[in-house]
C-alpha cells in the first residue's frame, strides 16, 4: 500500500490503513462535538493529544489547513474548513496556506492563476461558511518567506533518496515538486515561530491522502529540534538561534510535534473514485447553480435496489450511496433524523428519487444563503488575507 | 574530464578545459587594461561580447561575484575583487552575494557564522582594496528573496537527472546541496529584475571550477525567457509577469544571457594543488601577520634549482613557482619590470631567497596598506551592505 497525495486514489479500508501506517483511532471526546466527529467521519490521529489537553485546559493551539485552487471549492473542501471553523470556535489561531508553490511545481499554475481562483472561490467561502476574522490569517506560500526559509533548513536534513522513498519520485521529477512537501513542513512549523503563534500545539485536520506530508513535517520537527539542541556552543543561523529559542522555552522538542486529524473522503458521484477538483462531475461545488445541483444528483450513484420493487424488497444500502454522504457530512446535522434517513432506507420505505430530491433542496438551500453570504464576505477579505 | 566546484581541484591545461567544455578564448582589448587581463590570467570566457560591447559604448552593464566566508580573505579571493573593481570603473554596476544559503547547504555554516566572518573577513577588505560604494551592494542570499523566488522557478525546469548529471550528484546528497546550484542561478539573474539593474549586459568573473553554474544559470535563462514566450497568452504568475515585460522590453531573450570569465587558479604555496580557503598553509591571507608571511614564503615551493649552483647554471622556471605567481598575479604591475623578474630568474641571476625576500617586502608593505584602510572601511560598512 503506497499513499500518492497528488494522485485521486480511494481509499476504503480505514482500518487497514490505521495498522499499516500507524495512524492512531480517533475517540476524543470533545466539547460541542461537531457531527463530523460524533459521526466518525474524522476516523484517526497522529499526536492530536496535546491539541486535546489543550482544547480541554482552555489553552492556545492552532489549526492549519492548506488550499491549492485547481477548480471550484466543492462539499469535500468544505468539510475541512467546517473542521476549522469548529476549532476556532474552540479558540485556536487559524492559518490557511494557500499553496500557490506547489500548485506552481505540480501543476504548472502561475501565481496569479492561484491567486484569483483562491480568492473567488476559496476565501469567500471560508468567510461565507462562518470563519472569523479574530487570531485568523489566510497567506501565500510564495510571499511568506519565513515559510521558504524553513523549508531550506529542512532540504539540509533530507535527501533524494529519502524524497524517492517517500514519495515515490523519479529521476525525471522535476527539482520543484521534490521541494513542494518540504515547504509544506514549513507550512505546518512556522505557525510556532515567534513572530506568529509561538510555539503551541498544531492541529492539521487532512484526508489520508495528505499523510505523506504529516509524517515528513513531524520527522523535520524531530530533527531540526534535535540539530539544534547539538549546536548549541557553536554560532547559530538566524532561523536556528530562533530554534534553539524555542528549544529553551520549552524544553524538549524545540516545536510542539504538530498533530493531524484524517477524515474519510468523500467519493465522486458516480461513486467510483474520490470526489476530485479537476473533475467536475465528481463533485458538487458551493457555487453550482440549482439546476445543475438537481442534474449531478439525479445522475448520482446510490445504494439503491435496481427496481423500486427490489428496494422495497431488501432495503437499500446507505453505506455504499453517495447521496446518503452528503445527509452525512452536510445536509443533516441532527443525529436523529440522520438515523431515521439510515433506516428508513435499509427498510426500503425511503425511495431513491424522493432521497434525492430531498436532497436536491437541502443542497440548493444551503447554497442559496451561501451565496448571499459571499456577497458580504466581499467586503470583509482584508480582514483575512495577509500580503506576507 | 569532470569539473566539481566544491572540490579543491586544480586545473592546469587551459587549452584543454577551453576545448573539452566550449570556452572562448578572451581576446578583447580592454580600456586601461588591468593586469589580470594583459597577462592572460583571465583565459576564457562565455558571451563576454554582450558585455564588451556595453564598455566600449558606454552603455550600461553589471558584474556580479559572490563569497562563500570559509576563513580567511586571501589573495586568490583577491583577484575577483580586482577584476570587479575594475569593471566598476568602467561603470559596471556592482552586485556582490554572500552564499550563506550555499554555506549552509554545503558546508553546514550557520547563517550567523557567515555573517561575521563575511563582515570582518571580506566586506572590509572589498572595501580596503578599492571598491567604491556608488552603484555597488552587497546583500544576502538567505536575505533576498527575488533570488530564492528565481531559484524556485528555475526549479520547475529541472529534475533530479540532470542535476545528477551536471554535479555527479547521488540520491544520498542532501536536497539543500542539490538546490545551491539554482540559486547561485538566482543570484546571476536577478540582477536583470527590474527592481535591480533592469535587463543588462552580466559578467561574472570565475576561476574555471564554477563553470558548472555558469553552464546553468546560462540554460535557465534560456529556458525561462522561452517560457515566458509561450505562455504570453496565460495568466502569468508574479515573477514571471517580470519576465515577460522584460522580454517585451528587448525582444528575443527576456534577459542577457549572463556572460562569464575565467580566470587561472592561483597555486597553493606548496605548488601541489589550488589556493584553498579551508588549508591555511595554501594560502597568505590578506589579514596575515609580517612574521608569518615571512615564514609561508620562506617555505613555498619555487622553480628554481635544487642547488644554487645548478640554478645560476640551468636557471629557474618562473612558470612553475608559486611565488612567482604572486609577482604576476599581485605584486608587480609594470610588465616591464615583471619581464625583468622572469628573464633574470631565467638566466639563473635571480635567486630564490632574494626573489622570496622582496616578494616578503612587497606583500607585507601592501598589507600594512591595506590593514589601515579596513579600519578607515569599518566606518563606511552601512553604505555597502544590504539586508533585503
Amino acid at each position: 500500500m503506497f499513499i500518492d497525495p497528488w494522485s485521486s486514489q480511494q481509499f476504503i479500508d480505514y482500518n487497514r490503513l490505521r495498522r499499516e501506517f500507524g495512524i492512531e483511532e480517533f475517540n476524543f471526546k470533545l466539547p460541542d462535538s461537531q457531527k463530523l466527529f460524533r459521526r466518525n467521519i474524522i476516523f484517526g490521529h497522529r499526536g492530536f493529544d496535546t491539541v486535546y489537553d489543550a482544547i480541554v485546559n482552555h489553552q492556545k493551539f492552532a489549526v492549519l489547513t492548506g488550499l491549492m485552487p485547481s477548480g471550484k471549492m466543492h462539499f469535500g473542501h468544505k468539510m475541512t474548513i467546517d473542521q476549522v471553523i469548529y476549532y476556532q470556535s474552540l479558540g485556536a489561531d487559524v492559518y490557511i496556506a494557500v499553496a500557490d508553490l506547489e500548485a506552481y511545481a505540480t501543476r504548472g499554475k502561475s501565481f496569479k492563476e492561484t491567486l484569483k481562483i483562491a480568492e473567488e472561490e476559496y476565501f469567500l467561502n471560508y468567510i461565507a461558511l462562518g470563519l472569523k476574522p479574530e487570531h485568523s490569517q489566510i497567506y501565500f506560500q510564495s510571499l511568506r518567506k519565513d515559510v521558504t526559509d524553513l523549508a531550506f533548513i529542512f532540504s539540509k536534513r533530507t535527501n533524494i533518496s529519502e524524497m524517492k522513498g517517500i514519495y515515490g519520485f523519479k529521476d525525471e521529477t522535476s527539482l520543484a515538486h521534490v521541494e513542494s512537501p518540504l515547504v509544506q513542513s514549513g507550512d505546518i512549523l512556522h505557525v510556532q515561530l515567534d513572530k506568529y503563534s509561538g510555539p503551541i500545539p498544531t492541529v492539521v485536520p487532512v484526508g489520508i491522502d495528505q499523510d505523506p506530508h504529516i509524517r515528513l513535517a513531524r520527522e523535520f520537527t524531530r530533527r531540526v529540534s534535535f540539530f539544534s539542541v547539538q549546536q548549541t556552543d557553536n554560532g547559530l543561523g538566524i532561523i536556528e538561534k530562533k530554534l534553539l529559542e524555542i528549544e529553551k522555552q520549552e524544553g524538549g522538542y524545540g516545536f510542539y510535534l504538530p498533530a493531524a486529524t484524517y477524515h474519510r473522503l468523500m467519493s465522486s458521484l458516480d461513486g467510483t473514485r474520490k470526489m476530485s477538483s479537476s473533475v467536475p462531475e465528481s463533485y458538487i461545488s458551493l457555487s453550482e447553480e440549482p439546476a445543475e445541483v438537481k442534474k449531478k444528483m439525479m445522475n448520482a450513484k446510490t445504494g439503491g435496489g435496481s427496481t423500486i420493487e427490489e428496494h422495497r424488497k431488501f432495503g437499500g444500502k446507505p453505506e455504499e450511496c453517495s447521496v446518503y454522504e452528503y445527509y452525512v457530512y452536510h445536509l443533516v446535522d441532527d443525529d436523529n433524523y440522520l438515523k431515521e434517513v439510515h433506516d428508513t432506507c435499509k427498510a426500503g420505505t425511503r425511495l431513491c428519487g424522493n432521497c434525492k430530491k430531498e436532497a436536491i433542496e437541502k443542497i440548493n438551500l444551503f447554497l442559496k444563503d451561501l451565496k448571499e453570504k459571499r456577497e458580504i464576505a466581499k467586503e470583509e477579505l482584508d480582514k483575512y488575507v495577509r500580503f506576507n
